[in-house]
């Protein structure tokens, strides 16, 4: 029996999950991928996942590590786990999708040795909403985002700051607050509005806080400038409202 | 208290519903409906919907009549209706949405007074399944459809014929297995092929019987010419797979 630690990516619509993290009695991104695996496996598997991303958020580009002795090659484990996670005999794809598997050095975590994620947020202000994207965005029907003034605004946002202002009251009080944004964009394509941020850590809520600031920026109900005020602040209740869990996407994690 | 005939047209997710047609103890559409129909109006509503789709079948388009007396405006019952909908304090679209709603005559009824349907069937053939799109297409990954082959088939199955072999087997026997095809065609926009038909009415499963037999052409397992047997033959076993219900929407009614 070999010892492995193996490196997974992994995408995920968390529409009908509680969230990324297990916890007893709910269903859970992490609770349904360890049992699979460890079925799989033929051991018990427990995963250390990148962000322990909040219920109705999804991941095109999730990373989790685990150690465990098994014999199945890894290079045939996203298969294993996928035919399992398939909904049926027509082999529909499920709602989790292991893109690959691979070995790393046994000194490797998949939470610990990150060095930054990519999140995008999606959004979508059509003239009517449409309800097949009513889990897979944000919709905000009947007004036009401003995205020129949502870049602006971007400009204070990025770059090294104390982001008390964009975490969620009430969070477990953290050695810093302050993080660092390499990257914080919004694009138009017809009525998807979509903001793509990369930093190299986030606090609680703060993508979502930071996405519905910029929307209140889009409607007119903020300056762009205000934003240099709001982090200064340091304090949640400058910042807007925080954005719904639907439209946030963990794409892509650095190493 | 005004008399009114009121049409509605009504988009919906299917994913989540035992499809159209109430059931005692199923989730369905016209019974969701009904009930904040009736709870709008103040009085009991019984829809009469155009096409009784499966589970899992999607709509931009249903339509469906009721004939009550109330006192709300019907230009005001789509909102009305749509708010009961909405799914949570952000107002956030639900699975079903009202188009618009009309006062129409007393004769009208929006199954008897259709003249036709129009259905897009959504397939895609990414090299990769979209987790995410899971409930909203047919997923054929691994192998391209050939388009061209598939639209030189569907010239066989445009016009007047006898789809019998469309026919789910075990379908109630009908006067009249004969049916009129005006539009049939598959279009390719990168990895989604989009199948559009048209026609004055359609058999039990009809439309996925003919995407699954289409969906085989593409596939190369049957010549775009060997449909002229496939009719003529007038046995279900000589037609392809039904496809899934997943990828199926009404997407029009004619009247």
């Amino acid at each position: 029996m070999r010892s492995h630690n193996v490196l997974l990516k992994i995408a995920y619509d968390g529409t009908n999950f509680c969230g990324w993290q297990r916890q007893p009695g709910a269903r859970t991104v992490c609770g349904e991928l360890e049992e699979i695996l460890s079925g799989v496996c033929g051991t018990p598997v427990k995963l250390d996942g990148t962000s322990r991303t909040d219920a109705g958020v999804h991941a095109y580009g999730q990373q989790a590590s685990f150690k465990a002795e098994f014999e199945i090659p890894v290079e045939r484990l996203a298969k294993a786990v996928n035919d399992r996670l398939a909904k049926d005999r027509l082999e529909r794809a499920g709602e989790i999708r292991i893109v690959w598997a691979k070995e790393v050095p046994e000194d490797f975590h998949a939470r610990f040795s990150s060095k930054g994620k990519r999140y995008i947020y999606r959004i979508n202000d059509a003239e009517e909403p449409d309800i097949f994207r009513r889990n897979y965005c944000y919709l905000i029907n009947g007004k036009k985002l401003d995205v020129d003034a949502m870049n602006e605004a971007c400009a204070f946002i990025r770059g090294v700051h104390d982001f008390k202002s964009f975490e969620a009251a009430g969070s477990t009080p953290r050695e810093s607050t302050v993080r660092e944004i390499y990257r914080l964009d919004v694009a138009r394509d017809g009525d998807d509005v979509t903001m793509t941020v990369e930093g190299s850590g986030f606090l609680y809520n703060m993508v979502r806080i930071i996405a519905g600031t910029l929307v209140e920026v889009g409607l007119g109900a903020r300056s762009p400038e205000s934003l240099a005020a709001t982090i200064e602040a340091k304090d949640r209740a400058k910042a807007g409202h925080t954005a719904p869990a639907c439209g946030l996407y963990l794409d892509e994690v650095f190493y």
